[in-house]
C-alpha cells in the first residue's frame, strides 16, 4: 500500500449526529468502528466479515482523536469527500413485487409505457422552451424600461454636467433587481445560486443533491435570474436553462407536486430513480437546446455530463425532448416578435449569420486558431481564485449588492472616459447606443459593450464591421469585463457562466483579429475581426467548462453554420489539453470544493492493485431474512451509521461468522415497511390485512419519513418482519479479490448503490458503495485516498 | 412459459462436424446434450449443474429428428440463430499475468499508452482520409475517360443515325468493369460485398464475424467500389468507406499485418478484443466523417451503433480521429484540385451550399415535411423484396454483369426517349452533359441524370434552377432508379446503399416539390425544389437506414447548414416511425438474415418472467485448477460442443455435484498454455524455464491456431497444468433466479462473452453467453425463441 498517501480518516462531529431528520446527512453503508462495536453488543445485528484491513484500526482511532483536535467547522477542502451525499439508485429493485407487476404487464402495457415517455419528453420540452421564452421576455421587457430610464437621465444629464447623478440612479436600480435576486437566493432556496451545471451534473453522475429538483428552487432560479441579468452583472441567462430544464423534468415524469401537495395519478410507474434520472438527464438536454437553440448539442451534454449506459432508446427520447424545446422557444419568440411561422429564434442567445463565404478559413490559419486555444490559461489560471465561500445569507446579499454596485461604478467610468465614437449605423435600432459625448450621428463604443445585455454584446462583437471597436476599447474591456466576472462568479445568485466567457473570448479574439490585420496590412481580406472574436469565444469557453465533442457541437449549432466545425474543435481540443495540464474545468474544481462523491469515467491508472477487499466498507451491518422488528428500528436509528443499504443473510449463527447472501434492502424500503407495519404477526391476526404493493413504495417516493416519525410500540418491537418478498434477491455481487478498475467499471456501468463484496462461499464480507470508489484519485503523487468527513 | 412459442432446436449436421479447423464455426458455450452425455462417461469432465429444464429434453429430442428429417440446407432464415459465430470478449481477462503487467506499470507507463491511443487514432484518421482520396481520385479520373469515350461516340452516331452502337459500347464498358469488381468479390473475398456496415455494425455490437478486418478485404473492398461506382451501377461509395475505416482502424491498432507477416513490435499492448474493438469504432467514425464531411455525425454512428458504455475519453479519440480522417480528405483533395488550403471538399460527396436566406422554412412547412416523411413507406415496403442470396461465385459475377448491362440498356432508352431539353448554363463546364436531339445550347436533361456519378446527379438535385427539371423526367427516372438500385442491392459487388436512395429520395422530393408549386401557383418564393430535394434525400435515407441522431447529423454536417436541422429531424423521426411499424432497418433486416447473435439495447419488454436459470446453457463443461492435459485436449477437440469459455473449478469430487466456482479460462488461452506446453511435470524437470508470459498470449492474438495443429503426445498427455495463474479469478456471476432483463442488462453493458451463473453456495449450474441472450425477441405473438443452427 506503499502508493497511498493518506489514510482513511473518519472525521465524525458527535455534538451534531443526534439532530437527525430528513435533513439529516445519511452515510451511506460506511460506519464507524467505534459504533459498531457498541451496537454488536446488543447481539440483534450481525456484523459479518474480517477487517480487511485490520492493522488500519488504531490508525484511524489515532486519526480520529487528531481531528478532534481540529477547529469543528471543516473548510471547503478538495482533499476531503464529504459523507453527507446519498446516491441515487439507478438499478432497479427486482423484488417480488416489482416481477411480479412487470410479468402481469402485457406487451401492450409496455407499450403504453413507452408511450407515456415520448409524452412526458414532449412536455418537457415543451415547458423548458416555455420558461425559456418567459425569462427572455421578462429580461427584454425590463431591461428596455431601465435602458430607456438612464439613457433619458444620461441625455439631461450630458449637457447640463453633473453626470454623477446618472451613475447614481444606475447603480441604485442595478442594485436594487440584485439584493431581490440575493434575498431570494440566499434566504429561500441556496441550491438554486449559480448556473446549477454541477448541480445536475452531480445528479446525473448519481449522487443526489438534496432539494436540487424541487420546484422551489425552479422559481427560485427563474425569479434570480431574470434579477441578475437586468441587474447588469456579468452573467448569462443560459446555465440556469440547463438546471431549469432539470427541475421541470423531474417534476412532469412523476405527475406530482410533492411541494404542492398535488397528486394527479398519473406516471406513477416512473416514480423511481432509474426512471427520473433518465427524464432529468432530457430535461437538461432540452435546457441546453432552448439556450443555444442546439438541440444535438443538448443531447450531447447530456451524455457528456451524464450517461453511463448509452441506450438508443434513451437517447432519442432526450433528443425528442430537445427538439420541442428549441421549436416551442421559436415559435413562441417569433409570435412575440409578431413575425409568427419564421422561426428565425432557436435560442436564448443566437450568434448570428456568419456568412461563410466572406468567412472561409484557409489551412494556414489553423496554426492559428491552435495558439489562441493555448492562450486562454492566462485568463483561467486566475479564475478560480476568486471562488470564495460566504455563508452567512445576510453577508451574501451584501456582497452581490456590492457586486452590482462596482460592476456599475466601473462600467460608467469606463464608459464616460472613453473617447471611442462611432458614427451611427442608420439601420441599427434594435441596440442600445449612447451618444454622450460624441458628435450628433455618431455612438460611444465603449457604452455599446457595457450597456447591452452580454448577449447582443456578443452577437456584436462577432458581426460589427471591422473598425467599429478601436483596440484600446476592446483591451480594457476585455480586462474589466474579466475581471467583474470573475468576481461575479460565485456569488449567491442565480446566473450562468457561459455567456461572461463567450463575450471575454470574443472581445479579446477580436482584439487578436485587428492586431492580425495590422501586422499583416495586405491581409484585411482574410483576417476578419469577426472570425476571430469566435474562435477566441470558443477557445475562452472550453478553457472554462472543459466540454469538448457537446461544447463544439453547442457552437456549431449556435453559429448556424459548419463550416467552423474545424477550427472550434482544434481550438477547443487545445484549450482542454492546455488547460488539463494546469488545473480541472471549473465545473470540476467546483465539485471537488463540494467533496461531492463524484465517480469519474474510469478508476485511476494505476489502480490495479487494490482489490474489493481494500476498498469495502467492512463490517456490514446485515439482516436476517425475517427480523425482528425493534432491531430494525435500532439499526435504522442508530445515526451514528446511517446505512442505506442491508444485505440480508440466512441466518447461520449468531455472532461474528459472515452469513450466506440472499438479498439486499434499503433504508427507503424498510421505513416503508415499517410505516405500513407489515409484521408477520399481525398479518396473521388480520387476515384481511392489503397486501403491501409496489404503489406504497412509489406513493412514498422520494421524500421518504424518517424513522424517528415512526411509531413503533413496545409490542410491536417483538413482532417480526419477512423481507422475503421485498428484498432484491439477486443483487450484483463481486468477490474479494476483484481489482479496484473491475468493480468500478461495473459500479459506474449499471449505476449501482450498493455492491456487496461475498467470498467464495458466497457469504457476505462486505459492501462497496459509490464514497469507497470515489474517494481514490490521481493526485500528483500517484494514486491519493481522499479523507471522508461529514460536512 | 406459455408466451414462449418456439422451443430451442439443436439444428446439428454430424457430417460437417469433422471437419475442423480455424475456419470451423465455433460453438460458444453451447452444448449438445447427446455428446456431452458421451463424454460425461470418460469421467475426466465435470458435468456441473442440474438440467434447469429437464421437461424441455425429451422434447428437444424429438425437435432434433424431427430437423433431421428437413434439408440439410438451411436456408437463410430470420426465424434461427446461427451457431457459427463467435464472440468479441469486451471485458478484459484479469488473471495474475495482466494484473502483475498492470501493477507494475507506473503512471508514466499509463500516460504513454494513453498517448499511443491518440497516434493510433491520428494514424486512422489519416489513412482513412487518404483511402477515401485514394478512392474519389481515381473513380473521377476513369470515369472522364469513359465519360469522353461514350459522348464522342454518341456524337458521332447522333446525327450518322445507329446509336445502339453507342448503347453497346455504353454496356460493354460498364459490364467489364462490374466484371472485374464482381470476380474481386466473389472468388476474392466474399465478406467485401455491399457496404459492409451491417458486417461492422455486428463487429461492434461484439460479434466476430470472420475475416471483416482483414487487409485482404480492406484491398478487395476499396477496388470493388471503385469498379461498381465506375461501372454505372447504382451505387454509392460513400457505405464501404465506413467498413475501409474500420479495417484501417484494426490493423494500424494491432502494430503488425497477420496478412503480411510482418510485426513493426509496437502497440502490442493493444492485441486484444476490448482494445481492438474501441479502435474498430474510431475507423468507423472516421469512415463516415471521410465519406460525408461530418466528423460529428461520424461519431454520433459509432455510438449509435456501437457503443454500450459511453466512455468520454474513448469518445474523445473518436472525435479526433474522425477530425484528422476529414481533415487529410479535405487537404489532399484541395491540392488534387490545384486550390491548395482551401480545404471546400470535407467529403466525398457534398450537399453543395445551402443558401439559408432563399431556402428558410416557415412552420406551416412542418406538416407538409411531416408528410413526406411518411411518405417514403411505399418505396421501403419492396426494398426488400430484392434481397435475394446467389451463392455460387459464378453466378454472382454473372448477375453483376447481366444488372450492369440491364442498367446501361434502360438508361440509354430512358435518354433516348426523353425530350426534355434545357438550355446549356454557361459556367457549368464540370457536370457531364449530352446535347444528344437536343437544339444546340440545350441539353438533354434526363441524360445529366442518369450520366453522371450519383453524387452529381444528388447536388444537382439540390441546387439546379427551379424549371431545370420536368417532372416528368424526374417521375420516370425514380421510378427506374428505384427498380435499379433494389435489384443492385445485395449484387456481390462493394457497394454502398447512401447515395441512391439520396438520389431517389431527393428526385421524388424535388417532384413533391415541383407539384407543390404547382399547386399553390404563388407559392413559387417558397417551395423551392431543391429543399424539397433534401427533405425528401433525408425521408428516404432514414427510411432505409433507421438512424436518426447520427443521420440528422451527418446530413446537417453534409448540407453545411444548421438551419434544416429541425425539418430534418422531423423527417427522420416521421420515416423512422412508420418505418419501423412495418419492417425493420435494412441493416437490421440483413443481420437478422445472415441469423447474427445480435443483442438489441434492452431485452423484450415482456421477458421479466424468465431468469438465468431457462436461459443459461447447462450442464457446463469445467474445469479443475490443476487439470490433465489429455482432459483439456479432449475437450477442446470435441467438435460438437466447442465451447470457448470453461469456468475454473475447485474441485470437490467426480460426479455430478456442482463445484465452486474459482475462475473462468478461454479456449484461447488453453491453446497458447498448451502450445508452450506449460505442464506443472515439466516445469519441475526444467528450472529454466521461461515463465509464460503476456506477450505470448498477445502474439498468437487473434488467430489461435486449431487445436488440431498442436501436437500432444501420449507421456505429455498424463501430464498436468495448473491453470491459476492464466484463469480470470473474478469473472462476473449471477444467481439462478436473476430476471433476464436484468442478466440482459450486465452482459450488454460490460460487453461479456461469457457469464456464469452460480447458486447460493457459489456452485456453478450454468454458463449464459451471446446466442443464450439473442435468441429471445419480440415477435407478433409476444416473446418468441428463435431456432439455433449451425449455418
Amino acid at each position: 500500500m506503499a502508493n497511498i498517501t493518506k489514510k482513511v480518516s473518519w472525521s465524525s462531529r458527535p455534538d451534531e449526529t443526534g439532530a437527525t431528520g430528513e435533513t439529516t446527512p445519511l452515510l451511506n453503508g460506511s460506519e464507524q468502528p467505534r459504533h459498531s462495536r457498541q451496537m454488536s453488543g446488543e447481539g440483534a445485528i450481525f456484523h459479518i466479515g474480517r477487517h480487511g484491513a485490520g492493522d488500519l484500526e488504531e490508525e484511524m482511532t489515532t486519526e480520529e482523536e487528531f481531528l478532534r483536535g481540529r477547529p469543528k467547522e471543516i473548510p471547503h477542502n478538495e482533499k476531503l469527500l464529504s459523507l453527507k451525499f446519498e446516491s441515487l439508485d439507478y438499478d432497479n429493485i427486482e423484488n417480488q413485487l416489482f416481477l411480479d407487476e412487470e410479468r402481469r404487464m402485457s406487451y401492450m402495457g409496455f407499450r403504453c409505457l413507452e408511450i407515456s415517455r415520448w409524452v412526458i419528453c414532449a412536455l418537457i420540452g415543451f415547458l423548458t422552451g416555455l420558461i425559456a421564452c418567459f425569462i427572455d421576455i421578462v429580461v427584454e421587457q425590463v431591461a428596455k424600461v431601465k435602458y430607456n430610464v438612464i439613457k433619458e437621465n444620461i441625455e439631461t444629464f450630458t449637457e447640463a454636467g453633473g453626470l454623477s447623478i446618472s451613475l447614481i440612479l444606475w447603480a441604485v436600480l442595478n442594485c436594487s433587481f440584485v439584493i431581490v435576486g440575493a434575498i431570494l437566493v440566499a434566504f429561500f432556496e441556496p441550491i438554486a445560486a449559480g448556473s446549477g451545471i454541477p448541480q445536475i451534473k452531480c445528479y446525473l453522475n448519481g449522487v443526489k443533491i438534496p432539494r436540487v429538483v424541487r420546484l422551489k428552487t425552479l422559481v427560485v432560479k427563474v425569479c434570480g435570474v431574470i434579477c441578475s441579468v437586468v441587474g447588469g452583472l456579468a452573467v448569462g441567462k443560459e446555465g440556469p436553462m440547463i438546471h431549469s430544464g432539470g427541475v421541470v423534468a423531474a417534476g412532469v415524469s412523476q405527475g406530482r407536486s410533492t411541494s404542492l401537495k398535488r397528486d394527479f395519478k398519473i406516471f406513477e410507474y416512473f416514480r423511481r430513480d432509474t426512471e427520473k434520472r433518465d427524464f432529468v438527464s432530457a430535461g437538461a438536454a432540452a435546457g441546453v437546446s432552448a439556450a443555444f437553440g442546439a438541440p444535438v448539442g443538448g443531447v450531447l451534454f447530456s451524455l457528456e455530463e451524464g450517461a453511463s449506459f448509452w441506450n438508443q432508446m434513451l437517447t432519442w427520447r432526450i433528443f425528442f425532448a430537445s427538439m420541442i424545446s428549441t421549436f416551442t422557444l421559436n415559435f413562441v419568440l417569433s409570435v412575440y416578435h409578431k413575425k409568427p411561422g419564421e422561426l428565425s429564434n432557436p435560442g436564448l442567445i443566437n450568434f448570428g449569420r456568419f456568412e461563410s463565404d466572406s468567412l472561409a478559413y484557409t489551412f494556414y490559419e489553423i496554426p492559428l486558431f491552435i495558439a489562441m486555444g493555448a492562450e486562454l490559461l492566462l485568463c483561467l489560471m486566475s479564475a478560480v481564485l476568486f471562488c470564495r465561500y460566504v455563508h452567512r445569507p445576510c453577508l451574501q446579499v451584501m456582497e452581490a449588492t456590492l457586486v452590482a454596485a462596482v460592476t456599475a461604478a466601473v462600467s460608467f467610468t469606463m464608459i464616460y472616459f472613453s473617447n471611442d465614437c462611432q458614427p451611427l449605423a442608420p439601420d441599427n435600432t434594435e441596440v442600445y447606443q449612447l451618444q454622450l459625448f460624441c458628435a450628433d450621428g455618431e455612438y460611444n463604443s465603449m457604452a455599446t459593450a457595457f450597456f447591452n445585455t452580454p448577449e447582443k454584446s456578443v452577437t456584436s462583437l462577432f458581426h460589427d464591421q471591422p473598425g467599429t471597436y478601436n483596440p484600446l476599447t476592446l483591451g480594457l474591456f476585455t480586462l474589466t469585463y474579466f475581471f467583474l466576472a470573475c468576481w461575479t462568479y460565485g456569488l449567491a445568485v442565480s446566473a450562468g457562466v457561459f455567456i461572461p466567457s463567450l463575450l471575454i473570448g470574443a472581445a479579446w479574439g477580436r482584439l487578436c483579429g485587428i492586431l492580425l490585420a495590422s501586422i499583416f496590412s495586405s491581409s484585411s481580406t482574410w483576417a476578419d475581426p469577426g472570425k476571430y472574436a469566435l474562435i477566441g469565444a470558443a477557445a475562452q469557453l472550453g478553457g472554462i467548462v472543459r466540454m469538448t465533442l457537446s461544447l463544439t457541437v453547442i457552437l456549431v449549432e449556435a453559429t448556424g453554420n459548419v463550416t467552423y466545425g474545424l477550427p472550434i474543435m482544434l481550438v477547443l481540443m487545445t484549450s482542454k489539453i492546455v488547460g488539463d495540464y494546469f488545473q480541472e474545468g471549473l465545473y470540476d474544481i467546483h465539485i471537488k470544493l463540494q467533496s461531492v462523491p463524484f465517480l469519474h469515467w474510469e478508476a485511476p491508472a494505476t489502480s490495479h492493485w487494490l482489490t474489493a477487499r481494500e476498498v469495502m466498507s467492512s463490517p456490514v451491518t446485515c439482516l436476517n431474512k425475517i427480523e425482528k422488528v425493534g432491531t430494525i428500528v435500532d439499526i435504522l436509528s442508530n445515526t451514528s451509521t446511517n446505512h442505506n443499504g442491508f444485505p440480508v443473510v440466512v441466518q447461520v449463527m449468531e455472532g461474528d461468522v459472515p452469513a450466506k447472501l440472499c438479498g439486499l434492502i434499503l433504508r427507503s424500503q424498510l421505513i416503508v415497511l415499517l410505516k405500513h407495519k407489515v409484521f408477520v404477526e399481525l398479518a396473521r391476526s388480520r387476515l384481511t390485512q392489503r397486501k403491501l404493493l409496489l404503489k406504497d413504495f412509489r406513493d412514498a417516493y422520494p421524500r421518504f419519513p424518517p424513522i424517528q416519525s415512526i411509531h413503533v410500540s413496545q409490542d410491536e418491537r417483538e413482532c417480526m418482519m419477512d423481507l422475503t418478498e421485498f428484498m432484491n434477491p439477486t443483487p450484483y455481487t463481486v468477490p474479494q479479490e476483484t481489482s479496484l478498475p473491475r468493480v468500478f467499471k461495473l459500479f459506474r456501468a449499471l449505476g449501482l448503490r450498493h455492491l456487496v463484496v461475498v467470498d467464495d462461499e458466497n457469504r457476505v464480507v462486505g459492501l462497496v458503495s459509490r464514497k469507497d470508489l470515489a474517494r481514490y484519485h490521481l493526485g500528483k503523487h500517484g494514486l491519493e485516498e481522499l479523507h471522508l468527513a461529514q460536512t
